[in-house]
């Protein structure tokens, strides 16, 4: 496809912050924006051109979404294979691709397809009954993490297995849903890499991302991570194997444990931007934002230098309700999502603190 | 009136790429925008949660707009009184208040409001009638400029004057309007400041910029200016009386003349967001868009820290054309403002070049 030009539309598969801060970076290059989701109010639409409220599967709103834009992208990475389908049947261009999305979105797929391009992961197994669980248990050892294969996203849909004790309780409350067993890994960090891949196949990542998570939800993020240089040139190798393998077009994310000894276990990809990449707005010369929309509309990829060392610290809940003493910090670049409703572990916002870079 | 809580709406009168850029900022900080304008398909109508195209001077429709929103304010200086009056009348907050609009929308009082304050202008005289404009001609001599006191922007509705030859003609060609004329500046450089004044009265300013014009339209602004230290600080001081004295809430920008004696002479100002400040998106602390939501809405001004030395440039009319070459340029980061037509003259988006210090 060539490049869609300034004052062509991009269409956003969701309505969520992601959608909203793409809505953002695609609105500066000159683009419009249209956002389909099931939500209605929903933030990525208070900032779009337009917006079509249907359910996914509504075959008949995903080829009207689909006649009005040049592309379409997904600010989540659990699109259903038949919207994916069915916007292609309706001639759209697809951004990353369906097979990408299809691979991310089961975490038995997302490591077989790490494992083939020379990644490593933890040991796992697959677990579709309770006999396959004692095996795998036998195989992998305590203590391991039980996880739907599908549609887990912030810690939802695992649990941790210490011991026998228990054991037909937790498998039973998946409720016969595909699983996964996964080994655990004694980490030392969790990083994340945030690369991008362009339609002519022109790679550029971000500096490698050093996260906390809390209850299972991303907390912070630092940039540069506390790891050697040899091991952030690795991620951003893996990176790329994987995105050339998936032929894949636009900003993709892999979280790594980093164990003691350098080695980077692969955790999981998503195929979209990454809350861990939130500090690029400020802190790189290109934003993971525009660099998804630069991609996905055919146009060359930005530079991703950093500029200053960073920290993003999340807003989830309450925390959103400290509003006041956050905008009154000289030191806080003060992210809000325009979330109507501040439910306990929502992401509501971010804050983004720019540092003096320690290597200068 | 008390802070407007995120989630809050923004109006905002106009539908230009001013209102577009404020836009992006407001939603950055979780607001929802509506825009007022009389302009279908307008490139901030694209980036708000609602648009009301309608007359300025349809009061039902000001009203409606009013209503939905916890305060209004705008991105062009030419607001008529009568729908300043009609927002105020329906129960609105104007920020900044209508009679900081009415100064600064005509030459001639805003000059003399420059006076008041301290500041200098160059010479100038009221012009109804052509005996007037023979008479000012003889106090401040030739070269002069002649201008419409009401409605000129970006070098329309001026004349130069350099001797009496086709004088009347000049003259007619502004069929009535009410004029002044202005003695030539034979200034060395034209620099702007861009300062805040919050609720609070509290006072931010940026670093001084150094602007150069084509044509009667800015072309490129390099910040820092090449100036002394004393004359910037004399800059900021002046914008902040005139502020002051106008209990003026958001961004205002006033343009001056340079000498080369290092005096500062007041051209005009404009009580909004500014071409001129376009390169703190980039390099600043905080953009001059957040700024003037932040202060439009009752919240603390951000901190307006320069990062680096910065120049941009103006795309105008068919520079557009060229965002190919420019998406592919690392050095530029590209901004395009979705206008449909290119027409000559008219600003297409701008180029932000962030430079080395050379201090550091």
């Amino acid at each position: 496809m060539s490049a869609v030009p300034p004052g062509g539309t991009i269409g956003i598969l969701g309505g969520g912050q992601l959608g909203r801060m793409l809505a953002h970076a695609a609105g500066r290059l000159g683009f419009d924006v249209h956002i389909f989701t099931d939500e209605t109010d929903s933030p990525a639409s208070r900032a779009a051109a337009k917006t079509i409220v249907a359910d996914y599967h509504n075959h008949a709103a995903l080829a009207g979404f689909a006649a009005d834009v040049a592309v379409v992208t997904t600010e989540f990475e659990n699109v259903p294979a038949d919207t994916a389908k069915a916007l292609v049947g309706a001639g759209a261009i697809v951004r990353p691709n369906p097979s990408a999305l299809a691979v991310a979105q089961d975490r038995l797929e997302e490591k077989q397809y790490f494992i083939a391009n020379g990644l490593r992961t933890a040991p796992f197994a697959r677990v579709d009954t309770f006999e396959e669980l004692r095996a795998a248990l036998k195989e992998i050892g305590f203590p391991a993490i039980l996880k739907t294969r599908r549609l887990g996203y912030d810690g939802r849909g695992q649990a941790r297995l210490e011991n026998d004790l228990g054991l037909q309780l937790a498998f039973d409350a998946f409720a016969g849903a595909p699983l996964i067993l996964e080994g655990y890994c004694a980490f030392e960090r969790e990083v994340s890499i945030i690369a991008a891949r362009g339609e002519d196949g022109a790679f550029a990542a971000y500096d490698l991302c050093e996260n906390e998570h809390r209850g299972g939800v991303l907390a912070r993020t630092r940039v540069p991570a506390q790891a050697d240089a040899a091991v952030a040139a690795e991620a951003q190798s893996e990176a790329r194997r994987v995105m050339d393998a998936l032929d894949y077009v636009g900003v993709l994310t892999i979280e790594f444990f980093l164990m003691a000894d350098g080695a980077l276990i692969a955790n999981e990809m998503a195929p979209r931007v990454h809350n861990s990449g939130h500090w690029t707005i400020e802190a790189a010369l290109t934003s993971q934002f525009e660099q998804h929309i630069r991609a996905v509309a055919g146009w060359p990829l930005g530079p991703t230098a950093r500029i200053c060392d960073a920290e993003m610290e999340n807003l989830i809940g309450e925390d959103a309700a400290d509003w006041r003493a956050l905008a009154a910090d000289p030191t806080a670049r003060l992210h809000l999502y325009g979330k109507r409703e501040a439910r306990a572990g929502r992401k509501m916002g971010h804050v983004t603190r720019l540092k003096r870079s320690e290597a200068s």
